[in-house]
């Protein structure tokens, strides 16, 4: 059964990146340790992954309410790190070691299950990657570990950040596709709802560990979404890929 | 040996796409060829394919002058089909006919060398197509015949055509590096001109059948490019890859 029989008007799926296909949390404090090993300067890298996540939507904000002007993610990632050099008493890192840390985020390893499943699913439909990385952050990303999308659509190309509606409206139209054409896939309420509102079709993915080890269940309704599954292979198998 | 070491600087090899990694004449004749067997509505295909190449750039310069808006590949062959249709007798073709052949250059296939050697380039660099192509276009294209593309930058995404310095400059900030680590790859020597213009390196490949069987030798000096091969093994090789 191809994924055609299920879901016969999809023939694209976009995916959020941070915390759906990639775990950034363990990934940003593993280089934190590496980090302390090289130079001696250390911190609780799990706090200070935390705080660098927690800082992404209030800086995208900055843009969005034209505090700032389009600034790119590997920048305000960066802003937020010159924040927490001094937050965390980092100051013994050299520019080198911190503009190197700051490219953390174009090395975070996918969850287990990930690849494999992108791998089906691709059989079947075109796969994107629809993320508010920036396009070297993604294309980075996807050559160190071996993500295999047929299309990376960034924000930096619309120019605006996810959940803002061009941002979906802009990938369909580069996909040359309607709406009702491509399925979101996030683990992220509020990024299904943003492409629901265009008019994609979306998919929930359950990914507990995102924020650490303690497993939390997501409080939000899910049936509103078109598929809920618990991972990628799952999500391959709703989909009939 | 690895690319490094006989080019140091370079980070990403950036392809022009159609002649320089596929065949575009022969594609589009071999579709013509199976519309004509579907429906029975008949015309010299590989006259079709020179005309309807031909017109690409005059209609890319209705853009740039600004006698059009911004438009896409896809509409500026779908606008040179309509004339080829009525220049070529073709009126017979329903419209369906008419949008499935403009797409036939979604379906082009590579040079018998280009995979393999994309596959060595991709060891050691980025790879990336650089093209007037639309992304969909693109996307369709790699995902057909496997161009292993690490990124896809399409003139769409500038929003201005090759040989426009923009489109390099653009390219060069999206895979976040300077003009001068950035190797353009390209069988026309315009679109290297316009790439060294702007700090790009150069590699001119040959595809002396790129307008039919009689091989076609370059009549430009090439002393002035930093690499010339005669397919993309040997540019593999040249580089070290």
């Amino acid at each position: 059964m191809s994924s055609l029989d299920k879901f016969p008007g999809i023939k694209a799926l976009t995916f959020d990146v941070f915390g759906t296909v990639v775990d950034w949390r363990s990934s940003i404090i593993a280089e934190g340790k590496a980090l302390e090993a090289k130079t001696g300067i250390g911190a609780d890298w799990a706090v200070v992954a935390d705080h660098w996540r927690a800082c992404y939507t209030p800086y995208m904000d900055k843009v969005r309410n034209g505090e700032l002007p389009w600034t790119n993610l590997d920048t305000l990632h960066r802003m937020i790190l010159d924040e927490i050099v001094i937050k965390f008493d980092l100051q013994g890192l050299s520019e080198e070691e911190i503009a190197e840390f700051n490219l953390a985020w174009h090395r975070l390893n996918p969850w287990p299950d990930a690849i494999q499943g992108l791998e089906r699913i691709r059989k079947s439909s075109t796969i994107a990657a629809l993320s508010n990385g920036n396009v070297s952050l993604l294309v980075d990303m996807a050559k160190h570990v071996g993500l295999p999308w047929d299309s990376i659509i960034s924000a930096e190309v619309a120019r605006h950040y996810k959940p803002d509606a061009i941002v979906y409206e802009k990938a369909a139209q580069l996909l040359r596709l309607k709406p009702a054409q491509v399925m979101m896939v996030a683990t992220h309420v509020i990024d299904l709802e943003a492409a629901a509102g265009v008019g994609f079709k979306t998919a929930f993915v359950h990914r507990p560990f995102e924020y650490g080890k303690e497993r939390r269940v997501s409080e939000f309704k899910l049936e509103r979404f078109d598929l809920v599954a618990e991972n990628f292979p799952e999500l391959a198998s709703l989909i009939g890929a």
